[in-house]
């Protein structure tokens, strides 16, 4: 591991309200003195947004790091690479860097990727964990996740094979973006599941929306939802 | 809903290290008189005391709720209510109440059944999300659960059928109590499992133990522990 220089924290903001952010990742991002965020295609910065409401970063340098919703592969790890050089010139100098990330950084998190990048560089690097969306949706739909007797089943996005998903025995969580919740809300109807499946999009943000159950959902979302699909017996609870 | 008294507060306190609780969830400690908090039978409370190392707590009245290690959902159910029911002489005594739970409060939370009790009977609650252990495992072995690729599938201790789990793709979480370890060590061993899949006990305590492989492990093994199974090409890319 290279000595001498900063280290890289790859640090979870939790999905949205600051009120979520713990204590750790306050400190972290209080004693670095740069932070690294990324930024979408319009501009926006939603987890340094986050950040900003519970730390003071007027004295920091910030970063931003443009990441595209490229599908491949290959169009990602180029991005990550990209963006793990310029955080890498920066610890070179001797300062250490915060990268911000919705939610946590085990579950689909960029600052991850970014993360290996550099740890195969031989950086040191640490990793912050961070409150989940769908332990956030969970708490803001009131319900549990689980019981002993059931497992738990979670879907980023992109994971194919939603019928199989749907099979499995246990509360499903479907992590989805925008665009593809009519999709995902037209199979469920199918299979006679709308009516128990529940939704929250944009958990945490003042653009947040609760649907208690997926049917007659509006055109527009929200930018992430996260969809409840419990298992039989919790739907019959839930009536 | 009833008026005029007590909220009740499930309070998810991570799993151990108190720099892993929200700002949110300090505020409620803080701002709530009386603070519930599950007592094992050798009298040790450990979800309080992770509260007590982020939030003055003394001069809070502590409400310790027992609960065994009970297998069976009667059983289990009768100590929800009983606890409940002490909880409800407070609430309508107009004073609120913060129950602490390790982890979060949606996966295997003693604070959810407690909370689901009090609602039925009118209660006003609420949900106050933690850190998971499994997040937290990840991020101290430094390793991500899932990929855009691939789901992530959580198995709580008392969930059956080992073998079904394992054959499902992504990344799988065992949450295992400690005497429970070797059974699930020798599985993964049977199926050629045991040096990819990793393990950490009483994360984020100063009893913390990482085991970067399911081999050769010692007979105590922490109180809790929790294993990350990674899918084929996971285990590749860590080795």
């Amino acid at each position: 591991m290279k000595t001498g220089i900063g280290m890289f924290y790859a640090v979870g903001v939790g999905p949205g309200d600051p009120a979520w952010m713990t204590r750790q990742a306050c400190d972290v991002l209080g004693f670095c003195p740069v932070i690294a965020a990324p930024r979408s295609a319009s501009g926006e910065m939603p987890a340094l947004e986050v950040a900003r409401g519970a730390v003071d970063l007027s004295r920091k340098s910030i970063v931003p790091l443009k990441f595209t919703a490229a599908r491949a592969r290959s169009a990602r790890n180029a991005e990550y690479v990209r963006a793990a050089s310029s955080i890498a010139r920066v610890l070179d100098a001797g300062l250490s860097v915060a990268m911000v990330n919705l939610g946590d950084v085990s579950i689909c998190a960029t600052a991850y990727d970014v993360l290996d990048v550099l740890r195969r560089r031989g950086y040191a690097t640490q990793m912050i964990p961070g409150i989940t969306s769908f332990c956030a949706v969970a708490a803001a739909l009131g319900t549990s996740l689980t019981d002993r007797d059931s497992p738990l089943h979670i879907y980023p996005d992109e994971t194919g094979n939603l019928d199989m998903a749907l099979e499995l025995s246990g509360t499903k969580v479907l992590m989805k973006s925008g665009k593809a919740i009519g999709e995902t809300a037209a199979a469920l109807s199918c299979r006679g599941l709308a009516k128990e499946a529940s939704m929250v999009a944009d958990c945490g943000l003042p653009s947040q929306r609760i649907f208690s159950e997926m049917t007659d959902l509006p055109e527009n979302v929200g930018v992430s939802s996260t969809v409840i699909v419990p298992e039989g017996h919790r739907a019959a609870r839930k009536k």
